[in-house]
This record gives C-alpha cells, sequence and structure tokens, in this order.
C-alpha cells in the first residue's frame, strides 16, 4: 500500500462515507472488526488456494496463530452466527475497512485493499440478490460514476461441467474457458460426454445482453434451476445496464449462485464484486442464505477520473495567516475558525513565503497581519494582490 | 479489540470523523499510512524497551520483516521526510487510525486501539507546544466532552535527576516517584548527589496549579530553560483547565520537551497524550522540531458516556417495510430513501415481527404494505397503533 497524502487521503475517506451513508439508506449497519484475528476463523471461509498467501505470525500474548484479513466476509460471518445470533434475520450489515491481499502476477507483493462493503444473511435468495446489486448501483450513482456496467455470472454452472472433464484436460479446457476461445474449447473437449462438451463450448459464448443470452444459455444448460433464478434477478433488476456472463469461473470460492462484477472505464480492474455465499455461514454453525458485495475505492476513484468525475469532498475556504505578533495570529485565526473556515498560522513575515505555503498546502489565500489590521492575498488572483474585505467574514477585523 | 456492533461501530466512526473535521479546521491535513510496514521504519522511532511487545512477521513476498504499526508517529516521520519533504514547513498533518500494542499489567494480551491525532513538524517550540494543546481542547469541546483535565509535564527534567542516580538504587527510586512517595524517596536519595537529592524529592511533591507549581520548580531544579519554555507554553493557554505533574517521568521514550495528557473521569486511562519529539525527525535525516497528541476513540467514548454526554451521531427516520407484494415494499422502500431516510424491506408479513425486527435493529417504525396503500406502525408510541399520513413523507402512498 501507498501512503495518501493530502488531498488524496481525505478524497479517499470522504468516498468511503458517502458509500456507507449509502448503504445506511438501505437498512445497512456498521460493523468494525480487527484487523487480524486467529487464523483458523478466517481460514474456515477460505479454500485451500486462498490461503496459500496469507499474512500469518504467531501472537506472542496468546501462542496462537493470527492473520491479517484477506477479505472481511469471513468476520462478519462469524459476528452474525456468535455475537448477533439472537438478532432476527435478514442481517444487514456494512462495513469500511483494509483487507491485505498478495497483488497476482509478476510482482506478487503484498498490498492493502480499501473496500467497503455489504452483507446481507438471511434473506431468500432472489430477493437478496436483486437488493445488493440494486444497492451497489446506487451507491455508485451517488458518488457520481454514471457509466458503469454489472456483469452478472453463475459460477457454478460452467464451473461443474469443467469438474466433469478428465483431469488430465482440466487446465487446459479451464485456460480456453478464460480466454472465452470456443475454437480451441471443441477440440479439447471432444472426447469428453456430450452435454459436458455442449456446456463448455456454448460457456464461451454464452456473454452479453441478458434476454439475449437467457434463451440461448437454455438450449445449452438445459433446465437448470440456476437458469430460472437467474432470470428472475434480471427481471428484478430492470433499468440497470446488465450483462451476463455464464463462461465466468472466476471469484472468490466461497461464491454458490448469482455473483456480479461492477465494471467501469479506467481503474483495467473491477471497480466491486460480490455475489451469493450460501455455504459459508454453516461453516460458522448457523445456516443461512447470505449475499454482499465490496467496492475497491482506490479503482472506484480510478473510474470516477477517468469519467471526468474526480473525487472532490466539499471544502471550506482555506486561509494561512501570518504576519504581526503571536497573539494578534491566533486571534485572526480563531475568528476565521469561528465562522468556519480553515485557518493555519505560519511563521512566514510576509505575504510572499505564505502563499508559497498556501499553494503548497492547497490554502486559498494568506492572510497577513499587522498593527492596524490584516489583507488578504487571494491565491487564485494572482501572488501579492491585496484585496481588504474581500470576504464577508473578514469584515470585523480587516483595515 | 473487540468487534464494534451497530450503533457501536457507527458512533466511533462518527466520533472519529468530528475529531479530524476539527484538526482539519486547524490547518492538519489527513495522512493514510499501511497497518503494517518494513519493522526498521518503525523501530527508528522506537528504543529498545518499546520495540520488545511488537508482533512481527516476515512478508512472505519480500522476504523482509514487518510489524504492525504501534504508532503512528515513526510513518508520519518517514513521510514528512521523504514525500512530503519539499513542502514548506511546518508540516500540519492529521489521522484516524488503529495502533497493535500489548495491554500492560496482568494479561498482556495483544489490543488494537482506534486513534485520531495530528503531528505539526517544524514550528517553533513554544508555539507549536501552544497549538497542539489547545487544538486538543478544541477538539474535545467539538464532540461535547466540557469537564477534563490537561496535564502539562516535561519529562526530561526528572528522567535527567533519576538517570544521575547511583545504577543500583535507580529502580526503586523510579518506582517511589512514580508513586509520589517523598518520604520513602527522601531515604532511598540520602546518599545521591545533593541537587540530584533535591531535585527528585521535590519532584515528588510538584503536582498541581502550574501559578503555584512553576515558581516552587524553579527552586527545585535552579535555572532550567526547559522550566522557562514550560512557563511560556503556560502562559499561551490562559483560560485552559491545567495541571503542571513535574514528577511524571512516563509517556513516549521519543518526548523531548513538553508533553500533555489529557484526563476526565470514566475511563481510567487519558483520553490521549502527546508532546514535543524533537529528536525524532533526525533519525529520518530531516532533523526538525516536532509534536503531536494522539486521542484515544474508546477512552474518549467512555468519558463522553460518565459525563452523560454519550456519542449519538445524527440520524435519519428509520423505517422497516413488510407486508404487500414485492414491488410494493420496493417502491414504498424506494420512495422513503428518496425522501431521506433508512428503509429496509424485510420478509415479515405482518406488523408484529416487523416491530420485533425493528425493534432489534434500531428503527423507528413498521411501515405495512398491502393492495390498498400502506400503514406506519410507530414503534415510540407502542406496537399495533396505527397512524396513517402520520409522517409527512409517506402522504403519497399511504392510504
Amino acid at each position: 500500500m501507498r501512503d495518501l497524502l493530502p488531498p488524496e487521503a481525505d478524497a479517499r475517506a470522504w468516498l468511503s462515507s458517502r458509500l456507507i451513508r449509502c448503504f445506511g439508506r438501505w437498512g445497512y449497519q456498521r460493523v468494525t472488526t480487527p484487523p487480524f484475528e486467529v487464523a483458523e476463523v478466517i481460514e474456515r471461509g477460505l479454500d485451500a488456494l486462498d490461503r496459500r498467501d496469507l499474512l500469518r505470525f504467531v501472537d506472542p500474548s496468546t501462542g496462537e496463530v493470527a492473520l491479517l484479513r484477506p477479505d472481511i466476509t469471513p468476520q462478519i460471518a462469524r459476528i452474525v452466527a456468535t455475537r448477533l445470533a439472537d438478532r432476527p434475520a435478514p442481517h444487514r450489515l456494512a462495513y469500511g475497512a483494509s483487507v491485505v491481499r498478495q497483488r497476482r502476477g509478476r510482482a506478487r507483493r503484498q498490498r492493502v485493499l480499501a473496500q467497503a462493503g455489504v452483507e446481507c444473511i438471511g434473506l431468500a435468495h432472489v430477493d437478496a440478490d436483486a437488493e445488493v446489486v440494486r444497492l451497489a448501483a446506487s451507491a455508485l450513482d451517488e458518488v457520481g460514476l454514471s457509466k458503469y456496467r454489472i456483469e452478472l455470472s453463475f459460477v457454478a454452472l460452467a464451473r461443474d461441467a469443467l469438474d466433469r472433464v478428465r483431469p488430465a484436460a482440466r487446465a487446459d479446457v479451464e485456460a480456453a474457458l478464460l480466454l472465452k476461445d470456443a475454437a480451441t474449447l471443441r477440440s479439447l473437449v471432444a472426447s469428453e460426454d456430450a452435454s459436458v462438451a455442449r456446456a463448455l463450448v456454448g460457456a464461451a459464448s454464452l456473454y452479453g445482453d441478458p434476454r439475449e443470452v437467457l434463451p440461448r444459455a437454455r438450449r445449452v444448460f438445459g433446465d437448470e434451476p440456476a437458469l430460472a433464478e437467474l432470470a428472475q434477478v434480471v427481471k428484478r433488476l430492470d433499468g440497470l445496464p446488465l450483462v451476463v456472463d455464464l463462461g465466468e469461473i472466476r471469484g472468490m470460492t466461497y461464491y454458490t449462485g448469482t455473483s456480479f462484477t461492477l465494471l467501469a472505464d479506467g481503474p483495467g480492474e473491477p471497480v466491486g464484486s460480490g455475489g451469493r455465499y450460501d455455504g459459508l455461514m454453516a461453516r460458522f454453525g448457523a445456516p443461512s442464505p447470505a449475499t454482499g458485495f465490496g467496492i475497491d475505492l482506490s479503482n472506484l476513484e480510478w473510474a470516477l477520473h477517468a469519467a471526468g468525475r474526480p473525487v472532490t469532498p466539499p471544502r471550506d475556504a482555506r486561509f494561512v495567516v501570518c504576519g504581526g505578533s503571536g497573539e494578534r495570529r491566533e486571534r485572526v485565526a480563531f475568528d476565521l475558525r469561528a465562522a468556519g473556515h480553515v485557518a493555519a498560522v505560519v511563521p512566514a513575515r510576509g505575504a510572499r513565503p505564505a502563499l508559497d505555503y498556501a499553494r503548497s498546502w492547497g490554502y486559498d489565500a494568506a492572510v497577513v497581519c499587522d498593527a492596524r489590521g490584516a489583507e488578504v492575498h487571494r491565491l487564485s488572483d494572482g501572488a501579492r494582490k491585496r484585496l481588504p474585505r474581500a470576504l464577508a467574514s473578514l469584515g470585523t477585523w480587516a483595515r
């Protein structure tokens, strides 16, 4: 993780709070979980592959193996199964938190990802699936991202067919499916069971507008309950920019039903993703249907920037105060703050160094005090331009 | 760290954002640093004693030893010395973040502490010391803590005298000084150098109103520049509830000048603490005067609770929506959200389970839909009381 400096750190915090406020309006209430936890709890929610790259350490105070969370969902499952078990379902919970994951590909460095997301536990399938997708879309709208698309998948469909391929051929078939390479797939699965071959070759092209893809999917996969469920979800999401991708086999290993990815131009990675994980709660002794999603704040910032809508928190007028006696500067700064402005006292003696300071640190103006009063030098109008009484709140003490 | 559940998690986040907004009004801009970092960077800011209980692990992606930060200040020192080195001083930075520390005493479990604080780097001593103490007081005022006291110390004064005690007696003298036990101290230091003995016995009773303590301190410590500096700081803090404690020898090991503790009834631990650390920036290759403080959010919450001012974020009206068809419920929830309310759809069929849900999760009312309209059952007036049209925003669809 890189540090976030001013003003990026403030923009990030503001973006996170906007998302969580939107989640709150849908009844999703915030929980906060510790950044590390006994390894067993978190690993219960992950399969062997996911576990490989975790950051583990021995907590010297307990002798237990702890790990830095790579995902918030298992912690929330733990809370719902224990401390919130006596509250009625559905459990609607939200979080804004960072997770630690290893970057895929060449440079496998650990990175800290800032996320904001929700979990909806104990609500019937279609209702919950439709709700969380609508909420994700509403959250993106709220922060000003108007162009995005929502890719709906049902990983288990193609994954089940893949599991029936001869083990020797499976890796090649998986690679071809990830590339949606139908020609290669066709030759690789030629000697497989006919229904398996039809499903895998078909899945590679089951991508696009749901009205067009779902009827074709029925011919490929037959009378699958999964398809009926997906069709119901699609119907409930009328009006949203949906794409269906039934060749998708990636995603968190605990996904069991409809999953989705939020995509927008810019980051080259999803802005967010989520899905149904009906098996997870049972691992914590409290079986229940569950779904949720997480938004990657860094990717969302990137997408907003690419869309010409960079994150710009509302800001107060910002003044650097210099010159005069220490008491005078403090008095002026006090008055400015009382009027709702930002005021920072600097030891600079004149306007020029104060304006340099203002420019470096994102202030709007320098207020130069002397024995008789104070003068405002606005940065946006060019240095050294004198504008006494230019700002209403300075009226009481500007000469 | 315990988990924070609804509504505590929201109260904590709101408290932190209020403090950081207050810091921002004084020109302190937010930075965000990673929760773990190469051990060497953080250890540069700590002495051997502090290092003992750190949580270390080997990052498998780099082979480097990393640690979970026990303190934000060394990370901010690193940023100021590197990525912010080209911006003019003073560097005023704020943070809201968690640190990991081992609890003192019997149960030495690791705990995660949530903090909000500032660092002021590159401003002259008295100006900066006075500013950060005033800012801390202003932040406590802002969040509604009206009764607190600020204990000013200068750890180096008694610490220097203690270092001149014979090594064999030092631990006993230190223990007696921590207890402010002047009688024991007197007998322990009877054979020490006269000025050392006078300083240590005197320090044990140098506690109280600065107007009374500072003149006595001059007789104990003589013509110390530290006392002149402290007196200037006290003068600049006129009007604040100050106590001076010159027997204080605790505090971060990097404190070199005036330090302070924010105390209030309730938590039994400081609400916050801070101080001058002029040696730290040099360890990062950028020598500079520096001071700052951190507020412990959990202790502050406790103090606010004890003062009868528990943290209560502003909240919107909160509705549970049930009954009727799925489309009807969603339409009603949509309208409520559009009017700025919180609305959560639950599968409950009647008012009674919906009101149970509302009670458990902190909602204000249940809205029961049917084919003809919807009715509001307000929780505060007792279950089953029917109040159609009771809320203005429900007018368009309440029958």
